[in-house]
């Protein structure tokens, strides 16, 4: 039987602003990706979020990002491989801490945005994040872009690692995304979306931008969740997963 | 026979800016305070500063703050009881990510600058304080100025608390410290400040600003570090403790 | 014939985060108080913000703040009057750069949240903010809270001021608001709401939380902008106003 | 008769902490380049620093930066040229403030760290900052490496230029900066410097890394301010300028 893990990114507000459908979401997913200060959050959304996610019993992972509020953790900084593993690490323990109060563990970690890019192209800061990983707790789950070099470089330091693969994002042929600046990069229509998740999980098989099969192994799929339609996609994806006998699972899952 | 805890503001560095005699207040220390991002130090910055306490083998405890890099902590904030008790668990988690890695553990907490001055007042922010650490760790000390409403909270809690005084502030008669926007707020005269120091620790007794006697059970002072006349100060303190027979030791030490 | 201005808070969005409805309360106020990047705002929505407002023909004003975007400004701090006439003048400077480019000047100050309580009752602080508007534009107008220090302090230095009044807040007896924290001390209801406006813009009269009548001198009202709720309030309130004969004109227009 | 501006970067305290030896390089210099808050600088230091240059009769310019304090304007970040404007605007309204209120006016502007190396490459952030310099004052002189993109997106609008060199770092033979991080990048050996120096100023020519001599033609030269050593440098490239008969004196100064 077929399974995969279902994650979003959540706990995305900041002070008095609201950002993403965070209830709607955890009635979907398995693995929450919660902010830690850095791109989004702060202190009170932290542990709102936290409460939250445990209530629903969702799986907690640290979403651990550049250090850029106004940016939203998306524009690329040149960081040293010493300032990710720091900066990785604070976030993990401030995330942590409210995880332990909750009585609850972090499960893994995903890196945000920026960060998320520059891992998965560039190996030195792949390493500096499972580095940090693996010395603060090694049994999380790092996840990251299939066949990036932060899969890559898990798997290196022996952690337990999960390709994640986005079922609204055109693919290139070497299994990048196709950046978000060109036409067709993502894929609007929802029964298309569907068709790709379906043939990603089932099949491990996607069709790139240029029209060509790709082999790709995925364990968590990526489920976006600003706006109302987005939490639609997001309902329509897990219904048909499970519609064709997926079964919606941590990875790692027996 | 009398012994004492010292203790000082560590890691008060941020970005490329440096504050402190680190490595000389190391020396003369049992407890370091170390800054954890809201009011100075940076993931880098604790990362190291953890790195150097723990090379010397000083024991270490969370500095936390309000979050005010531009007022250095120094500006009172009307923050909610809540958003003290998650800010007080963001900064205990971040810190103790960095003491986990390096294979040691947080010893204590500590209230920074006006989130210090607030809890020793305002008995909610002090419960607030007093439950995160509980909730994170009930064998941390909490260190607050003696005879405060922060000491009374972490009683109540049943933690482990450490009453702090100091050799350079001037006492008012109910145990609070002079305003330093009052004149002789601050004892300048080095051989004063040890006069008051032994004073404390030998006799539990301190001159108030008005020559009155005044118990004061004190488990641990503090040493300030700005600059070079600072650390002498530290060290003349520390050979006089020494001289009159006091061992310097962790709060709690049998 | 009676007149009125009608302001607004404006630009409150920050980064990826989105507050407000900009658009809908342009059409309805006469000025729009800008955020500055201190408690809301970055440069691209000020740039953004401006622009709709020079579009609409509406008096831009520059809402300064206490540097706390996490506490969206409105958490009172303990700055000097140094700092807050330094803050000031930052802010106005800011703002007035992209009123400058897009054509135009800016009109009013207007302080934000926590700022704004602080300035009404403390004179040192109401002093700094209006020194620093004197010292860049001694033609700018004042807002501040009607019989406030703010208001005070403009007069005693030259300044144009425009007593502001709230439609949707209860009066003490003093002239001060009720604390939101105290039960009543926002009207609900949207009818009572508008005729303690018009109360005051008529009779210069409002009826305290204690039923008292009080007089009310005022040159501008605050009209709220979060939620569509708050916009047809605001609707409203210059529908009722121009029913009354009432002219809607900026503070000191013929 | 030769002559040469000196500019040097000021104002980079932030709060509590301290930076640069102000004070005595306004006795060197005839250009000051003061931090705007982005990378450095708060209202109350930019209040103070201007202050300063006023009253040494230092022309002051707005040294803008990208907004990232914790990395000292340092790291580059993927900003877009609308963002570039915005922030460039932002920093030249909130300098130019302090500038008014002290009775003078902003003379030039110049890019900081990553901001000045991404506009010396980036035609399309050289024309967002050149276009805000446009927009907001026309006559400002907009400094950038000598031979960059930044300077020519300057002349490209008819804005005045100051063409910078530098006497302590080594240039490639196509007129850029050897990177800080390659061997003999930065010249220690004052001798060197000052003849260096000498070499731009009186010939218009520079030895590269690689021992050709290069056209390098200079309107300003850089000194540096951290530490002790670094005024020493400045106060004997000072002299030698002098020695040589070359006139300290602002760019395009008759």
């Amino acid at each position: 039987m077929k399974r995969i893990d279902l994650n979003c990114d959540l706990g995305e507000s900041f002070g008095a602003w609201r950002m993403g459908e965070d209830a709607a979401l955890l009635e979907l997913v398995s693995s929450a990706n919660i902010a830690c200060g850095f791109h989004a959050g702060d202190p009170v959304i932290m542990q709102q979020t936290v409460g939250l996610a445990v209530a629903r019993g969702v799986a907690i992972g640290a979403h651990v990002s550049l250090p850029d509020l106004q940016g939203f953790g998306r524009r690329e900084m040149r960081v040293s491989a010493d300032e990710v593993y720091a900066m990785t690490l604070y976030q993990l323990g401030a995330l942590s801490a409210f995880c332990r109060v909750a009585g609850t563990r972090l499960a893994h970690v995903k890196p945000h945005g920026a960060l998320y890019n520059m891992a998965a192209r560039e190996r030195i800061l792949a390493e500096a994040i499972a580095r940090a990983v693996q010395a603060f707790e090694p049994r999380l789950t790092l996840f990251g872009l299939a066949g990036s070099a932060l899969i890559e470089a898990g798997k290196a330091l022996g952690l337990p690692v999960a390709a994640e693969a986005f079922a609204d994002r055109r693919y290139l042929a070497d299994g990048s995304l196709q950046p978000r600046s060109e036409a067709g990069a993502v894929i609007a229509d929802p029964a298309a979306a569907v068709t790709q998740a379906l043939g990603i999980v089932r099949d491990g098989t996607v069709i790139t931008a240029h029209g060509e099969p790709l082999t790709l192994q995925a364990d968590t799929l990526c489920l976006h969740g600003d706006g109302a339609q987005a939490v639609q996609l997001a309902r329509q994806l897990r219904a048909a997963l499970e519609d064709a006998g997926v079964r919606i699972a941590l990875p790692g899952a027996a």
